[in-house]
């Protein structure tokens, strides 16, 4: 399959997925053996209205070691100031005779889509405002599981956290309900629990979904955590002890002996440090997977034939 | 021929040019095969102390293709603040042992020469001032029209918009006047005409102009519009209407068939989006162009014979 | 000898330099022939949280000639805020998943000792706080003495400026005194006299030193004069000429014919432009050097034999 572009996980079959998948092992070995030099005809743009360094290295570097070349900016504001009533469909034109692909993070939900319809080279959504999407984020994270419990279909997942406003826990939800027999627990305070949106689409899927709000009854049966940040301003407002989401040596106590703990990264206080020494700790290899994920999401964009 | 810096577009004389648009062409086809390495053990520096992603986007992509590698910044501020007094001078002396070529965007006019006359690797000027030079833009403005008009000889040429303050449109009447039989129209309101300097270099060279504030009577007879920005504000204090300068689809009607459009993006509101669709606008290509024009002037620079 | 990180200019033994030494000779001509290829599948991660464009290009000049790859940030400032109570650690523990060798500038003293704590991969030290280390200006500063000088041995070598302060002054105190013979001048206002801890360490090592604030006494007999900026708002406070610890044509005049006069870049007024065209001049060899060595530096930390 050759991908025209990537703007939202829902474009993904499991087919799909499971190309990517397969090419994203691939991937590993390839960066082992000191990476390629197959794609270094290509130059990628990244192309961030909000800074996010993390997201841009991760792309960065993925394209680096596919031998490619990369057009940087940290912060793409310039481009919107710079001219009153300039419009991202114009800048997507022009940096576009410049590079083979765009990996945009634009502040505005949508933007990505915009950028796609008048761009002649592929543009790879990295964010796209506060309730836009973030697929390779989600594809990355559908991976871990992939690799560190060996399948998808029939796992437990809990995701924890302000899954209201968690883009990346409601990505996942999203990608999970495509394979069979899983489990999904929603675990948040009642405000911040996950929109009846991704209820409605569980359901009319069947999958199996349970939505609580005391971690310590679900943890013990579930294969993976997935934690994501409560912001602590909302928890006091909502007179929600500030730990009782966090991640900590007790609680890992309870969990199944091979669970495994992610979290989309950077972290605040919500898993505490003592919790990186367990094997469960998943959430540095899941931020290493996301360079492999990211050059297979290149060369399926490349690849023509 | 080889250059030492390129710091104005008056340096350029017609053999200059034509060797310039034949390296062009080439490159144009370089790319097209994916790149080439032949200066791949080439470095090259952009040092911006005004942010201009576009620009910088084009150098560091011409730069890539031909195989070369990068140090970019994207604002070079960090450079004149740190420590009090110090002077672009030395700046340049100590980027110019990292590099091969330096990518100049300085704030004070005349910063590009002052660069030039320490640096012991050559200087591009990309933008010196609001009043300086941006030789880079008027080489592939007159590239575009020569590519796509085939010739440049006998053309009848308008440039519409700020003439008085367009950087762009004032270089690049300078670099067409050095053609046989070329009609020069300059299209804007009276207050920001075109200035005497330009006019009285016209007249020495006997190239035929005409200045005028209309338009519609002049845009059906001319075989290139170079449409620049009218900031709004002024505008409306100049008591004009703020679209009679604008091209839309009614605009285009009056044209000829064979005509182009340029403009040097980012635009504002001076070209209705509807106009993109015509063949005739040419402004995306021009862009494109931006890419060949500068590899062709690099390789200028780096070839020794 | 394999290095693990570079943070501070002490962990380099006399062998350690000698060594380092030779591969930077070894590095000029590398770079003459065009630089290598040896290292192209390394990447490179220049993290700095704060901005400082000379010492950033440097090192990524550095990696380009050795063929490898750069991920670049201008400043990293955007990871501390994102998150609140994110730690440098994690920072670390997820840049470290893209790339081989990370170069921090962190705004706090001992930031690269806990960076390299937690790195699966070098750290390299580019300044860490205003009390804190920068070992690779240090070593470029010994480096161009032995290059200049042909010896480091029997030198008497003059520091001036702001001494208390003086990061790379104080560094190049210590290097020096591993040397046989050496004879330390220390020339400053004193108020802003070298610090008692870097005197004490000499008596200790027995190493010949003198403090004096007046440089017109000392100069005529040193073969090296190190000179770093003073504040000239400092100056005021303490009622001294402000031109007084100045080098100028006339303080030149009394130098040995064969000494060298050295500046870490950038300068104020504390080097007079005259001084430039005379030979004795090397701070912008000095800056060049800066290249090699961090070449140097990286080929000890990546060659693993």
């Amino acid at each position: 399959m050759r991908l025209q572009h990537i703007i939202e996980s829902q474009q993904f079959s499991v087919p799909n997925l499971m190309e990517l998948f397969a090419r994203t092992r691939t991937m590993e070995k390839v960066v082992q053996r000191g990476g390629t030099r197959d794609y270094e005809d290509k130059v990628m743009a990244t192309l961030f209205y909000r800074p996010s360094t993390r997201t841009r290295f991760s792309f960065e570097s993925a394209m680096y070691r596919l031998g490619g070349k990369v057009l940087s900016t940290e912060s793409a504001k310039a481009f919107s100031s710079a001219v009153e009533g300039e419009q991202l469909e114009d800048t997507i034109r022009i940096i576009a005779t410049y590079c083979d692909v765009i990996v945009l993070r634009h502040n505005e939900e949508g933007g990505a889509k915009r950028a796609a319809a008048v761009s002649p080279v592929p543009i790879i959504n990295a964010g796209d405002g506060a309730g836009g999407q973030h697929p390779t984020q989600a594809l990355l994270d559908l991976y871990t599981i992939y690799d560190e419990c060996k399948a998808l279909d029939g796992l437990s997942v809990a995701l924890i956290g302000a899954l209201d406003t968690g883009r990346t826990a409601r990505s996942l939800a999203y990608l999970l309900s495509k394979f069979d027999r899983v489990k999904l627990y929603f675990l948040a305070p009642p405000e911040m629990q996950i929109k009846p949106d991704i209820v409605e689409h569980l359901r009319e899927r069947n999958v199996w979904h349970h939505l609580a709000s005391n971690p310590e009854e679900i943890l013990p049966h579930v294969d993976v955590v997935y934690q994501t940040r409560i912001d602590r301003e909302r928890l006091q407002q909502k007179d929600v002890k500030p730990t009782q989401y966090n991640i900590d040596a007790k609680m890992l106590e309870t969990m199944k002996s091979d669970a495994i703990i992610l979290h989309p990264l950077p972290r605040s206080v919500e898993i505490d440090p003592a919790v990186d020494r367990d094997p469960r700790a998943a959430y540095f290899r899941q931020a290493r997977n996301g360079l492999f994920v990211r050059m297979a999401l290149l060369t399926m964009l490349f690849d023509t034939e």
